[in-house]
């Protein structure tokens, strides 16, 4: 008998075969790649103080985990994992790198491996309104739409026709890439803790994001309500405020 | 029929009916209470850097890991999660606490509850030998053992006391407490990541490192090893430096 | 001519020489060591979103410096120093040293050198009134006061001869040590940034910190007001609320 | 008398006022904006440990930070600080900013104004020999250079040409944006500690590096070594393996 090895697969293939995959952003996905999260946890970093530990939710636990949230009692946060693969362009991911504490990533890098083709070309085209700081924004008209989001293809194409050129004339990937527009995509492992998660989305899953990062967040959001509902619901009801 | 919530337990009770704890320090423990960990998961934080994601350990996996140590590349480390509760004495667990990157604690508050009469009356009662920057220890005699348990013991037991007498004099818990010692056991949750851990490790399971702590780090370094033994083969042949 | 290196000086003796201190906790203190912090940083950290900086305060960086500290963009508020030395007792830098991220501490070791018969004597001795998450404190009468304080410093005084008796013995001072009180004075470096110290105070410079932990911070954040005036006025404004 | 308030700089103006810039890749910089950084500082977080603080270098605190150093006692290194302003191509920003700990970054933003048609056209054009983990890099000959140089060029303003018309149409700049290459300039604030700084460097001044990465790390080394010179040598001597 022979035993084959598994091969490594490409990070679209894995992850299609995943339940947990939420499409965002016409080519780009987050999906879950395994968590160790409860609501249990929060409570029992609670209680702690008094050096108990409860051994299930009850009407109690839940009432606690609401009194941390709106107190900003944000450590009993902490005690929980989640991990994501996430497909998404460049332009959300540098603002998702941003985040630090309780933050961690590893990317597909432009220095070891030749890019692929492709590119966000935005459904939502916006026009910018009003003054910074308060800016709100609103769908252009159709024709604009089109004209932009020919742009967006066109520019995107050529770019990479650039990208391909350099590496035909044997340039380093590192250095053809440069190239390539922040509409790119790219992919990521990305682990946080429930707290993190939640400083996370209460920054990006808010009208003050960019759209994109917000459909980001608010997928990444829903992980949290399905493993943590108590939680989440306690998240909400406080404005999104994280603790 | 009637449902019963289930109480609260004391955390020894919640603790004593695991099968993964380790009892270190006299009467304190470490126990596992939760973990998503595996070598699969560093080999594919270093493997998205090419887009690709392997399905199960193979050799080539192992000697990435093994290459990831070496040199260095530490994030890889991060897509994972230990949770441990831990009983230990207040000393031990001040040196513990200045870890930060990557550590979680929620402890038992002096504050809000009584402590209890439980104080770490050490075996290895050892003398100082050499100067600052290179000291060794060595066992004491056995009358010279014997008399420092003595005294542990003893003024243990007095400021135990003083602090119930000041607590029936209607003293706040938070004042009365400060007369207690350092070799009083607390409780606490501690969350932590795989590099964290071995960054603990490298620290503190070593001979540089108080007896005390070594032994907490010591039994913390055997869940490592039992759920990602790659990475912990790695660890010890690179030196115990954590990447 | 002779050259006469200037001898290192302890901690105390150092920090007298300076002007800088608030004396805080009976015989603990709060000296600022060093600082670079001003409030254009902060303008100007949010200024460079546009590719700008302020060449001085104006009172639309005034304004700019309001807006962030409502709106939570915290990370203006990153970038500048303070560096502080520190003698307070020892229940309270165990709850100052779990702040972790943007503190950075160094602190006398027990193992390396013998303590000082220095301990913390309440003069604020009071108990606790009300339940778990909503405690109020009073005043004791006084024959209680100093029935606590006469427990509190005999207890103190009985522990560190039980120290010096294991000492005289051969014993470690790192397991001698064990069985100092928790009010026992110790000292070290506290470095932060402006951000991470609003986040120290708006936790502890509150009606739910004990009462030890709020004067540190209560002068600390004298500090903050001194260099970074308009930072703290919006920081006071915004119900003291980190960014 | 009028006063006349001093308006917003151009970060590129501001810059310029300053001795400390440092000119990097093609049209970028580093410019230290200011520093509260000392060897002395470094001794003086250890010799706490002591309870005592140096009052100046001495020939002994040279040695004690050679001892910090190679023996990995890292947090005394924390206790100072850098303020820089950076101006770099997006590609080496992406690698910067996955610094976390002890790394505060403010950066402008595409969403709010317009970027300008700055684009870093490389003079080190390589190509990559060798095998994924082993990559050497050479020159490309002078045909190779030019033809990169100008592929890179004519598409830098063909995708600004792009993000032009899309303004103009009225789309929002956080949409046109999406076009621009990963070799257009930003410009950031960046503060760090030495600890960080060293294991920034450690990492980015190296040969395994990205060329444009370690022309960064290595004019910010320059600093350090200009403020903190015992340290830089004892970071060189060790190995630049940061403590």
């Amino acid at each position: 008998m022979t035993t084959v090895a598994l091969q490594p697969l490409r990070i679209d293939e894995a992850v299609r075969s995943t339940d947990d995959v939420v499409n965002i952003l016409d080519k780009g996905f987050l999906a879950l790649d395994g968590a160790f999260a409860s609501d249990l946890a929060v409570s029992n970093g609670a209680r702690v103080s008094f050096n108990l530990a409860s051994q299930e939710m009850t009407a109690r636990d839940e009432g606690l985990i609401r009194f941390l949230m709106r107190d900003h009692h944000g450590s009993p946060f902490e005690h929980g994992y989640f991990r994501f693969i996430v497909k998404a362009p460049l332009f959300v991911v540098r603002e998702h790198h941003r985040h630090r504490a309780g933050h961690s990533y590893n990317e597909w890098s432009g220095r070891y491996s030749k890019m692929k083709a492709e590119f966000y070309i935005p459904s939502n085209v916006r026009t910018q309104v009003g003054k910074p700081g308060a800016y709100t924004f609103e769908p252009v008209d159709e024709a604009t739409r089109e004209a932009a989001r020919g742009e967006i293809e066109r520019q995107s194409l050529e770019a990479f026709a650039a990208y391909e050129r350099m590496l035909e004339l044997g340039v380093a990937k590192e250095v053809a890439r440069t190239v390539l527009p922040l509409n790119m995509y790219t992919t990521y492992y990305w682990s946080c803790n429930p707290r993190s998660l939640m400083h996370f989305c209460s920054l990006r899953n808010s009208e003050f994001a960019q759209y994109e990062i917000r459909e980001l967040a608010r997928a990444a959001e829903r992980f949290l309500e399905r493993l943590m509902p108590v939680t989440h619901a306690a998240f909400v009801q406080n404005g999104r405020t994280a603790p």
